[in-house]
C-alpha cells in the first residue's frame, strides 16, 4: 500500500490513523459483532458514537450550552435552504457578502426563501482575488443576519479578521477551514459546514447554532428542514449519515488526543508559511491579495496555462494528487487542510524548486 | 472477530463480502494512493464509482431510460418533502394511502408543502395490522399521483399485490423492501428509498423517478431541492455522500455476481417461509393479517410482555441481536432484509424452539 500526498478540495485528505481505525473496526465496532454501519440509530451502541462526536467538537471547538450542535445531512448546499427558512422570517432581510462562487450559490438559494440581498460583492471580472474593507460592507442594521464564507476554496482567499456586524447576528460559512484554528463561537449566531474538508467524509453538515435563534423558523417549512425539531431529538429526528457521525468522532477524538485545536493551527500556519515562500512573485505567482491569502487553500499561478498543465501532470506522476485548480478558475491549488501533513507539504515545495529548475 | 446474527430494522446487516470489501480497500482505493473517502467527487476515480453504482441499480431493478435514477441525501425523511415540492403542483391535489407511521409522516409533511389526503387509513387503536383493499381506496381519478409505502417495518405489513390506482402515477416508498424482489419499475412514477435497509449504508436515498415527472416542480423551491437539476447533474449537483454510493455500487455488484434479484427474492421467500412456519399460532402470535405479511420484517407477540422482554435479553445473550419490536408497538421484530442469512433465520427459528421448551 503506497499513501499518496492528497491535495484534493474536498473531499479531501483524513487523518491516516482515523482511516486505519474505521479499517480495523469495519467487521465488528467495539466488540458488538457487528459494522457501525450495521447498527441501529435508536440503539446504545450507536447513541454513544453520536454523543461522543458532539462531545468532541463541543470540547474541540469550545462550544457553550447556549448553542445547539446538529449533524445533518445535504452537505452546506443543503444548509444554504435551511438557513433562510429557519432564520429570515417573511418580511424582514438577510445580508450576503459576496466573496465567491459559494456565497453567491448561498445568496441565490436565499433569494428563492426569501429577501436578500448582496451586503458586498468583491466579484471583479468573474473572479474574487481580495475579501471587502469593512468601509464596502453596506450592512442593514435591521437584517436578520449577515452570511459569510469564512474560506473561499476556489479563490483561496480567507478571512482572517473578522468584519464588524454590530449586533445582527453572523451567520459563517467555514465549510472548508472550521477547526483550522481555536475558534470563539460566540461571537456567531450559526456556523455551519460540509464535513469533508477538516472533519469527515461527505454527507454531513455541522451546524452550531445559537439556541435562541432556532425559534423564528417560517411556518411552512417541512419538518425534516427544522433546526428546532433537529434540536429537539439531537440530530435522530431521522436515521442520521451514521457512519459520517463515527468517523467525525474519531477525527475529534485524534485532535484533542493531539492537543486540540491550538497544536492544530500551528502546524497549518507552518504548513501556508512553507508554501506561500516558494510562491515566489516571480515563476511562481499568486493571484489573491496578501492581507486575505488563505492557509487551507493555497492558489496560485505558472507564468503559462501550458506549464500549469505540465505541472499537474508530472506532480502527479511524482505522487501529488489533487492540485489542479477549480475548473472555473485554472491555475493550480493545493488544498493543505488539517489532515494533510507538512511532510506533503514540504514534497510539493521541493518538486516546485526542481520543476522551475527543468522549466528554466 | 465474532460476528453475530443481526436482524435490526435500519441500518441494518450489509453483506459480509462487501464489508470485507471496504474493509481492504479503506486505505487504498484500487491502487489509487488514498481511501474513497477522501476522493473528489470531481475526479475520474471517483466518478467511476458513482457511474457504476448507478449503472448497477439500473441492470439489477430493470430500469429503463425514462427514469432518472438519482443518489440524493436526507435519507426517505427529506423524500417525504421533496417529493411534493416537485411532483404536485399548487392547484393539484395528491392522494396518500395510510397504512402506517411513515406514509402518516409523508402524508403530514405532504400538507406543509400543499394539498394531500389520505385515500385510506387503516389505523385502527393505533395499529395498522392489515392493507386496505381495492374497495377501501377513495381515490381521486385528478390527483397528482398516489402514494404507497410498499412495506411496513414497524407493523410487519408488505403490499403482495399492487392497488389499482388507473392513470394515477403512483409513488412508492420502497424503503424496507426495494430490491427484494425483481422489480417493475415501468408502472410506477416514482419509487424511493433510504439505502439503509437492502441497499447501502445509511445517509443516501435512491430515487428512480420518470423522466416525464420532473419538470412540474413549483417554482419557488431550493435549487437543492430540486429533482429536475439533481437529474440535469447526474446526482453530483453537490458533494454526495461518496462512501454511501461506494458502498451501493459494491451491493449492487456483489448481487448481480450472484444472479440478481430472483436469486435474492427466492432466499427472501425462504426465509420468510422458514420464521413464519415457526410462528405457530399458539405460543408465538403473528398479530398481521395472513394475506399482508411481511418478507422484510417479521413481527410476532408472545403470550406476555414479560416473555417477550425475556426473549429479548436471551436472544441477545445468545448472538441474535436487534429482536426488540418498535418502541410504539411492543412484541417481537426480526428484519431479514437480503443480506440477513439463511443461516441466522435457522439459528432464531432454533432458538425460538428452545425458548418456548424452556418457557413451558
Amino acid at each position: 500500500m503506497a499513501r499518496i500526498h492528497n491535495f484534493n478540495a474536498g473531499p479531501a485528505a483524513l487523518p491516516l490513523t482515523v482511516l486505519e481505525r474505521a479499517q480495523a473496526e469495519m467487521l465488528d465496532f467495539d466488540g458488538s459483532g457487528m459494522s457501525i454501519l450495521e447498527h441501529s440509530h435508536r440503539g446504545a451502541v450507536y447513541d454513544a458514537v453520536h454523543n461522543e462526536a458532539i462531545a468532541g467538537l463541543r470540547q474541540l471547538c469550545g462550544i457553550s450550552d447556549d448553542y445547539h450542535v446538529l449533524l445533518l445531512q445535504g452537505g452546506a448546499s443543503l444548509q444554504f435552504a435551511m438557513i433562510p427558512m429557519n432564520l429570515l422570517p417573511s418580511g424582514r432581510s438577510a445580508d450576503y457578502v459576496v466573496t465567491g462562487a459559494w456565497s453567491k450559490k448561498a445568496l441565490a438559494e436565499a433569494k428563492r426563501i426569501g429577501t436578500a440581498r448582496a451586503a458586498a460583492d468583491v466579484h471583479a471580472d468573474g473572479v474574487c482575488n481580495r475579501l471587502p474593507s469593512q468601509d464596502e460592507l453596506e450592512l442593514d442594521p435591521d437584517a436578520a443576519y449577515v452570511h459569510v464564507t469564512s474560506n473561499n476554496t476556489i479563490f483561496g482567499t480567507q478571512w482572517h479578521q473578522w468584519p464588524d456586524c454590530g449586533d445582527v447576528p453572523m451567520v459563517v460559512d467555514m465549510s472548508s477551514d472550521l477547526m483550522w484554528r481555536p475558534m470563539q463561537v460566540d461571537r456567531f449566531g450559526l456556523i455551519y459546514a460540509g464535513a469533508q474538508k477538516n472533519i469527515g467524509p461527505s454527507g454531513l453538515a455541522i451546524v452550531i447554532v445559537r439556541k435562541s435563534l432556532v425559534d423564528g423558523a417560517r411556518e411552512d417549512i417541512p419538518n425534516v428542514l427544522r433546526y428546532a425539531i433537529h434540536a429537539d431529538k439531537n440530530s435522530l429526528y431521522h436515521t442520521p449519515n451514521s457512519f459520517a457521525v463515527y468517523m467525525v468522532r474519531n477525527v475529534t477524538q485524534q485532535l484533542l488526543a493531539n492537543g486540540g485545536l491550538s497544536t492544530v493551527e500551528a502546524s497549518n500556519r507552518q504548513k501556508a508559511e512553507l508554501l506561500y515562500g516558494a510562491i515566489d512573485g516571480d515563476f511562481y505567482r499568486s493571484p489573491v491579495e496578501a492581507s486575505c491569502r488563505s492557509t487551507m487553500n493555497v492558489v496560485f499561478n505558472l507564468p503559462t496555462a501550458e506549464l500549469e498543465q505540465k505541472f499537474v501532470v508530472e506532480a502527479t506522476a511524482a505522487g501529488l494528487n489533487g492540485l489542479k485548480g477549480h475548473r472555473s478558475v485554472g491555475g493550480i491549488r493545493a488544498s493543505i487542510y488539517n489532515a494533510v501533513g507538512t511532510d506533503a507539504v514540504e514534497a510539493l515545495v521541493s518538486f516546485m524548486a526542481d520543476f522551475r529548475q527543468g522549466a528554466g
